[in-house]
């Protein structure tokens, strides 16, 4: 019955603009929600491409999974999925035999209103990490703790921080999907979330995941706004985590930059392999290293993420002034553990707020400023494209090695 | 197929009793949730008059509004949301131009599965608050803090007490709509609201707004039961927003009182000007002030809220006995912040209950003992109409103004 | 039109296995999630007893039940319920004029979803406790405080145990009901919990309940396993509550045992009366005992509730190898505060976690490992059987009466 006051409200909503195919999934505002809903090439006179692509969502039921929704994207070559319901995180990406992905020990794709973010002493947002892409953020994100802030009496307050905000566990209010009528066709996922509450933070941030039919690349592209009243802090940290095939023993992490600090001292006594991997260690404790990207004439930055082998890898290339640190968040523990690791480009390292602050690390938006994060992901399928792939990022680090710090500091 | 199986019930769920037409919409007892639904005065023969009004109840969709039940009343004249998902609040009211409501920064309708009131240091019911009329309590209102009770085992411990307590967020577990067959008409809307836990307080509202086809005025009527084996402490203000086009610069709050005295040191410092309010403000602290209501011979008061140009306003009478204080809260800040007052009836003022307990005004209510409580609002869309109503409470106050505290205390 | 997508999943997985009838309800591998289901002895040609038996499946409507789901078994002559919705709790158990429940004054079965264990101090598990049976568990049981855990960053860092722990919150993600084709035709209801963070325990439970179609007995059946890949602490204790009929004035627990201990003063004060209830008492705190149980020949002890006449009870036998712990929980208090008695096989007494550490009853799972227990109730509903029962556990008990200690101690 749901599903048929739905179908009226989609037929309504799938707009045909001139330039693009518009299709709205899910709108509070016009009080639309769309369970089961797809989109294909066959259903699209305009495309004349090869690569059969498809856009569609549904519902996952059962357990902690129950009114989960999902999107799943597939390019022909490239296929993704974002999840709605926990604020537009990507689940993974598959491309031939490689997978951005990786095994956590928590299987379902835990609805929001099965976490609490406090529990565990801050750390509850754990219970439901499982995705390859997660944003942490807006207000905070990094550790937990305490910090200040001030409360609805105009005094300063203390608050718990919970570890990597709330963004990740936030259902998104508006999610469209875009099809671009002329070639290449992109195909964009957007979806809208906002972090407000009454005297607190009205953040709210735009996210795209989009591609083109056939291509092994995709983008991130996402716009944060700030729509209260004041100048207001914020932190954005894309936690982007592989496991394997991409991870194993001896696999690489490639980073141009000028700076690597560990980030405690159990980092510091592994710096010297800060680059190379581990093969999976039962009491592996994570360790962390932040690194300060170097830019291209395009004010770009590029990390390479390589398979033992050296045939397989994903890069990813960012503008250094939206994103200007990178966290690389080493768990090669027990597969049972979670055999993985981050590539973090962010507004700042994942220490508590309150840190980070004292640092310089905690940017400001101005009332009804918005600011831009763009990152482009590339799949390299073969020995030859990952060889380029190697080249272009040794270019970019140049002569000059980083300096790398003994130990761990700001 | 869900709505199918609900299609049955209600059929069996309207009955026909002598003088009323009796819908029972939600029934924890009976297992019964209605998803939609509605009732007009042309489905009903009895009713003769020129007001068409209706009933209707839905059900959101997406964001944070995912399953939050909604209940429309529209008598003709005058049309108000009630949220059953919410304790029964109600959403806004509108009467021609008039509207009874405010623009919070928080958009959606939240359904309290996404509220957590531990966060933010026990401010976590501000991510909801947007309502026009939110009641606070049952077991405690105001402020955060810590606050003692007896646990488990029946020792004396710590609680934090979170901003205003559970009512808001807890569903209804029993709603009724119920319209006389005999003139005048009135529509009632019933929502029984249960704040209960094991070795913790037992107690229950019964919430009614009400109002006659054709009418300007609607009517809160409510009653709260301690089913709990002991004597039981409890607190409930009753917590009306109201923004434009009611508040503005120049807008006024008239009351009668014996006593009026500032919440804080910020409310001191602007205790000359509490009737007054300001125009939009970045970077207003709330002030408030806790007002001693005076009552007319049949022992009720009233507060008057009134436009700028003094041709629109809104009236609310309550007997002294059942809420005998009100809190006036003034919020004149931004737009983008929240640009609202609140007029507060409550059985006490919004410090936190630990404080409130020592000044004597957290009641009690023994074992299987009810108290009720009933506000009638009246719009006024005229001049003439708001300089009839100022007339009343000018005539209440009499010669002898308040006493106007300078000073924050008790 | 989600009803009817789950229908062709039924079929799907409806299997017949060779020797039994193997129905899938809840999967969240396979995204299956089923609102309403029922299998009768009419639709079982294998089966040819007189006793008509029943398992049926559907979801709860309205107030803090909306979305839960209970799935009711009928062997012909006993009826019980299981709330997949919260970690597979037997809500109650009826057998003629015998119950197993109680009257708790939370009414309704609450979902999870509204749930905050941080609430109230730790003791927001009492805003749902109202079943027959509830686990408590499995990384932590018992009393809520403080306790010191390994955070993700490798250090000891401390958390607020909840009351009772997450298991009895938690839905399952797997739920199958499996009945024999052969005589006796055993009917089993079995769930997966699982209990899951990244950085945290991974322990999960596959649980069961089952009977004979005709039978006055039933069993639990479960399975904890360890995924993680450490050797981990865990907790369980299975929380059988039980009210009127079989509590009342003169009631008896009879239990086997070599020692019994107070929890605590209040306790103590009481422990000469320990094995007999009293009436309803107005302001009674709860008194627990800590019963360490003898075993028979098969290693099994058993515990025996019997009504105040002597003419209807119920028998819990168990291996006390599985569960060397029995808690007996008396909470004789008014009927409107819950009169109620726990009787409590544990791997432990409900202290915190804490306290059970210092004391060896907090035990491990190396990874992999798995640890079953099996405890078989039956009913008693003549004085013929109470006698009966009575004269085992008084054999088992033997010459040697337990060491009552007169003082709260280990």
């Amino acid at each position: 019955m749901r599903s048929i006051i739905y179908t009226c409200l989609i037929i309504g909503s799938a707009l045909v603009h001139a330039d693009t195919h518009y299709q709205v999934l899910t709108s509070t505002k016009r009080d639309v929600n769309t369970e089961n809903w797809n989109l294909s090439s066959s259903d699209f006179p305009e495309y004349k491409g090869k690569d059969r692509w498809s856009v569609s969502k549904r519902t996952l039921h059962g357990g902690k999974q129950e009114g989960v929704e999902l999107i799943e994207v597939n390019n022909g070559k490239l296929q993704f999925r974002v999840i709605p319901t926990r604020g537009m995180s990507v689940l993974d990406v598959v491309h031939g035999d490689v997978r951005l992905g990786w095994n956590s020990p928590v299987k379902e794709v835990v609805h929001p209103s099965y976490i609490n973010l406090h529990d565990r002493g801050g750390l509850g947002w754990l219970d439901g990490f499982n995705e390859w892409m997660v944003r942490c953020g807006l207000s905070f994100a990094g550790h937990p703790g305490e910090d200040k802030f001030i409360n609805n009496v105009g005094a300063e307050a203390t608050m718990n921080l919970t570890l990597h905000g709330k963004i990740g566990n936030i259902p998104a209010s508006q999610v469209v999907v875009i099809v671009e009528k002329k070639s290449p066709h992109r195909i964009r996922i957007r979806g809208r979330i906002n972090e407000v509450s009454f005297y607190g933070p009205n953040l709210s941030i735009w996210t795209e995941i989009s591609t083109v039919p056939g291509s092994s690349a995709f983008r991130i592209s996402d716009v944060l706004t700030n729509h209260g009243t004041f100048e207001e802090e914020f932190q954005i940290i894309y936690h982007a985590n592989f496991g394997r095939p991409l991870l194993g023993e001896g696999a690489k992490l490639l980073t141009a930059s000028s700076k690597i600090v560990p980030f405690n001292k159990n980092a510091a006594e592994a710096i010297n392999e800060q680059r190379v991997y581990n093969a999976p260690t039962k009491g592996f404790t994570e360790e962390v290293f932040k690194i300060y990207p170097k830019s291209d004439e395009m004010g770009k930055t590029t990390a390479l993420m390589i398979n033992p082998k050296g045939d397989r890898g994903v890069s990813i290339s960012w503008p250094v002034q939206q994103l200007p640190y990178l966290t690389q968040w080493k768990n090669t523990a027990a597969e049972t553990t979670g055999y993985v690791t981050g590539i973090e480009p962010g507004t700042g390292f994942p220490h508590n707020r309150n840190y980070e602050r004292k640092y310089g690390r905690v940017p400001k938006l101005a009332p009804g400023e918005s600011r831009s994060f763009e990152l482009d992901f590339k799949i390299h399928p073969s020995l030859k494209d990952v060889e380029n792939a190697t080249k272009k990022v040794n270019a970019l680090q140049g002569a000059e090695p980083p300096k790398v710090h003994k130990n761990p500091e700001e």
